[in-house]
């Protein structure tokens, strides 16, 4: 009954403050799963998963601590910052995180030519993650393409997650809770490909712009995601 | 009347023989240009040629020659050959380029793990390719991504191209070979992006592995092309 087994599973939202975090936050409540909005201010944390309850009309168990309380409560730990507060937040929490499942959700964006690629010397905020926390972390990225516009009503999301991450394993978990974001999610590959998933954040915000949309995004086609 | 101006350009495609390369030349063949297939050897692009005009039933123009002769005749010239034949093709070709619009369609996977992204120390095959070639040229990349096996037919692709390149111009016009192919392309950025478009490459191969599929691509959603 392996459908039964999120249940028993609470997933961290670390920055969960912001538009991103609290939209996967709300999906993930809704699912079922048990969330803690993690934030350095544990009243702002708190503050956001109120509003998320309200939302949610109280059928749902979200809460609201500082990012070390969510990491140190969670078997899932997912980070949505700013690349500019990346490494510290994972250097705060990087002693809760052995034996975890951490996703990495940060897009190094390089203000202010956002549109243009520019990846960390690790090759990608995924990468420089699990350089951080080293190899006892399974480090996954994905979600990094996805608008929040969309997150927090309760609208089809017209945007693919790629997941990738350092094993076979881990992606499969990771896809898991895309799907239960209602989202759909595809095996990307090894973490070394979060690259192409992190800078296509530039190339879409730069569609954007150019093209006068607000939430371009991607679709796989020519394949079948339930396959598996 | 800019869109007669495309009459009177000829499109050199360099490394001509292979799949993605005739699929190309038979697309840009059929909306009217001006083909001039190139090769290492230019007996092989005669043969190449000869087959392209079999299926054309003649009413195109498409010729072979050696990958230095198609470069010198030609306004537009595009890339198609295996990495391992990158960097000596710019190379010999070069001194033709000036002045001219370069199209890299390169991906540098390295075998046997393609689907693991690995880029050039320059960040993309596409950035190799300018600073092989210098400034006197514009250069681009695109087509990526798009699987030989229906260039060749004439079936709708479901994979739209991403095309980046050194100005919005030099984009702008390579987006208007893509719509002659029958294909979407969208303005994908500076060629610093092109490492997102290069890399997707690993990523859809790795999905067609683990999917079961064979021509997997994507589909950028949310925003319209058409719009310019």
């Amino acid at each position: 009954m392996s459908d039964d087994s999120q249940l028993l599973l609470s997933i961290a939202i670390l920055g969960g403050t912001g538009k991103e975090g609290k939209g996967l936050a709300y999906r993930w409540a809704m699912a079922g799963y048990s969330v803690h909005i993690g934030s350095r201010d544990s009243a702002k944390a708190q503050t956001a998963a109120k509003e998320l309850m309200e939302l949610l009309e109280g059928e749902a168990l979200v809460d609201g601590m500082t990012n070390i309380e969510a990491a140190q409560k969670s078997n899932i730990v997912v980070l949505t910052v700013p690349y500019s507060a990346h490494k510290d937040t994972l250097e705060s929490v990087k002693s809760y995180l052995k034996g975890k499942l951490f996703v990495d959700v940060t897009v190094p964006l390089v203000p202010p030519k956002v549109s243009t690629v520019r990846m960390p010397a690790a090759g990608s905020a995924a990468q420089e993650a699990q350089q951080i926390l080293g190899e006892d972390v399974q480090v996954c990225a994905a979600f990094q393409n996805i608008s929040h516009e969309h997150l927090l009503d309760d609208s089809e999301v017209a945007c693919d997650v790629l997941v990738t991450g350092t094993s076979k394993e881990a992606r499969a978990e990771v896809i898991k809770l895309v799907q239960a974001a209602g989202l759909i999610g595809w095996d990307a590959g090894p973490l070394e490909n979060s690259v192409v998933v992190e800078g296509l954040t530039s190339v879409l915000i730069g569609i954007n712009k150019k093209y006068g949309s607000t939430h371009a995004g991607i679709k796989i086609t020519g394949a079948n995601h339930s396959v598996d």
